[in-house]
């Protein structure tokens, strides 16, 4: 079965279609810009691209772009529509209604607008892109909603509530959910494949490095911890968002800047991390850079990073009580091995040793960077979160 | 030479009179509600009690007060205040003015008072309890200013930088702190005397658990790294404190309840932590005996406080490499064998292991609960922050 798997933003649409026998990737693509001037898709297929400027008012316009690119043109992969089987469309917060993927319904719809407070950003996004994919793809092919939030739903409450009045967590939901679970999932699987063992038999901190980053404790294949809170604004330094912290520190800075609440978030989301550290950039390449020709302030930004990391994986070995195995993923995570060397110094004492060497290979899908007598097995895996997602969709859709 | 210890809040006083040559109590006490009705001083001497009620309109009258009970009647301790050599002050924010004790002139109170936007409850309080002891003593007796923040002052910038952008650190101060740096300073010297180690060769975790709770990473007799924020507010969660948290959410509670920002910030700091999970009591006593009859929000308070402190100590021994010692104190630190024993299970991985009897003795300046064989030494030990105070005043009146 062909599954397409869609990850709609406000303004964008990413799909990917994979032919579910051999998972393999027939074809893929960006809608950008969507519902502003100068929208244009890019689609791939077999290493070549092609980009087209085109009007898409909404996403309607762009799901039709797409199966137009799918369909017909040098990118061509299927006939038509009707070889795809099932949709798979990524969904970001979930809250406490999904614990699991899910058969998308009216009522599913219902419930995941309702959670839009909890991502005011994100879920009115994916609601419309779900509400598109039906017009466009009609009842006929299934839709499955694959959530960010659903792999940490097994953190125990001690994890997952902070110390607030108990009130909040009932009238507004305020608790850690953690998002990026479909990445944590399939790597956290694949590292357990790698070692040969149940996923039950492991216990393995997933650090995702991205422009937004998280980590998560994977014990015995299920979420114990993650550092992404309530929103993805909290837990580690990331581009731009500055993680958690002292939490009157947000009332603070309304006070002495005179910024409102939401001008506050916005600069905690959007002009903080490696960026606002920095003054660089919020890419991590080209903060290493700086660094590397001497930016005090950029070095002042990686290295927290690097620290950062180190404090989340100890944190989770004690939480978990030992740690097998380390994963580093995401676009930092899989590529930069100053990061995953500097995250792994000083942590001999949990039995943590890397190859410098082997650190510095790249294009490998996975990289076991650990040296020979490493008690914890340390790797880069490249994640896969459409494969993820289609996987899912397959197993809802049969 | 005695050494006079005072801590000043807004409406209390505390003090104590220690002779030096042998670091012994003389007496100590208690003014409570200054500058409102049924002010009282509570003053001790060789375990017996006076409470007397009286006007207390200031600090001053507070300090005259002080001074009839160590000068005269049953509580008498000294003769005349010609016999106190100095005065030691508790102060609590001295944000990067202060990186040790200081001899309190006229343009050290101006600096101190600076810093009150960095701590409005406190510093104000501090600042006047300096100008009334000034007042009342005069000036011939030397006024020591002893900073909870000094210890920390060590932490390197990737510790203590938030991921904030770079200017409000320059321009509002916006960095860690932390906090107890005296109790921190008091228990990890003590510590390592017990090992019979220098400071420089240690490394310590110390976990100063009471009303305020914060733990710190004492390495080679410096901090490296400590839970409390810009404010005491961070960290850990506490009495009636939230700890940290995702930044998002001070401002997702001002939309959802209509809530300013103060108010959000008057919740966080007094109607949270033990009090606002369990809805029982700040009091960690109380929450126990209730999670132990069976309520679930006060067993989940108490198993949140103790899974944080262990995630704090396994991160902490991964910011420094190593860990050698663990400390307990403060009031839960020194008197809850429950929490001591929940947060080191687990930490087996890391070489600690405790004697679950030795962790039940009650009354010890230093209760050692490791076990034989524990890699990692754990010790229950009373901190004393009034004679580090004091210790800090001799040195400086010398």
């Amino acid at each position: 079965m062909n599954i397409l798997v869609i990850n709609c933003g406000s303004s964008s649409l990413k799909y990917q279609l994979i032919d579910m026998n051999d998972e393999k990737l027939l074809c893929k693509g960006l809608c950008e810009r969507i519902g502003d001037e100068g929208s244009c898709i890019t689609h791939q297929k077999d290493g070549q691209k092609w980009t087209e400027t085109c009007p898409m008012p909404t996403h309607v316009e762009a799901f039709n772009k797409v199966v137009e690119k799918m369909t017909s043109g040098e990118g061509k992969a299927i006939n038509d529509v009707s070889e795809i089987g099932a949709i798979g469309h990524r969904g970001v917060h979930g809250g406490e209604a999904f614990h699991e993927s899910v058969l998308v319904t009216d009522e599913v719809i219902a419930e995941y607008e309702k959670l839009s407070p909890l991502a005011p950003l994100h879920n009115p996004a994916g609601v419309q892109g779900l509400r598109c994919a039906r017009k466009v793809f009609g009842d006929k092919i299934p839709n499955v909603l694959v959530f960010d939030t659903a792999f940490h739903a097994t953190m125990p409450a001690r994890a997952y509530m902070y110390g607030l009045p108990y009130e909040y967590y009932e009238k507004y939901g305020v608790r850690r959910y953690g998002f990026h679970g479909t990445s944590h999932r399939y790597v956290s699987l694949a590292m357990a494949n790698y070692l040969g063992k149940k996923p039950e038999d492991v216990k393995i901190v997933t650090c995702h490095l991205g422009n937004g980053s998280s980590i998560a404790a994977v014990d015995g294949g299920k979420v114990l911890d993650t550092s992404m809170g309530m929103t993805p604004l909290g837990g580690l330094l990331m581009g731009t968002r500055s993680g958690d912290m002292d939490p009157s520190i947000p009332g603070y800075l309304m006070q002495q800047t005179g910024m409102t609440a939401a001008e506050v978030d916005a600069v905690m989301n959007k002009k903080s991390g490696l960026l606002g550290v920095s003054g660089v950039s919020s890419d991590n390449r080209d903060v290493r850079a700086a660094a590397q020709s001497g930016n005090p302030r950029a070095q002042l930004a990686v290295d927290m990073l690097a620290y950062q990391i180190r404090k989340y994986i100890g944190a989770y070995a004690a939480a978990m009580g030992g740690l097998d195995a380390i994963v580093f993923t995401g676009g930092i995570g899989e590529n930069d091995p100053l990061t995953r060397g500097e995250v792994c110094q000083g942590l001999e004492f949990l039995g943590v040793q890397i190859d410098q060497e082997k650190n510095q290979r790249r294009g490998l899908e996975i990289n076991d960077i650990s040296a020979p007598g490493s008690r914890v097995t340390v790797a880069a895996i490249c994640t896969n979160e459409e494969l993820m997602i289609a996987r899912d969709t397959l197993a809802l859709a049969k």
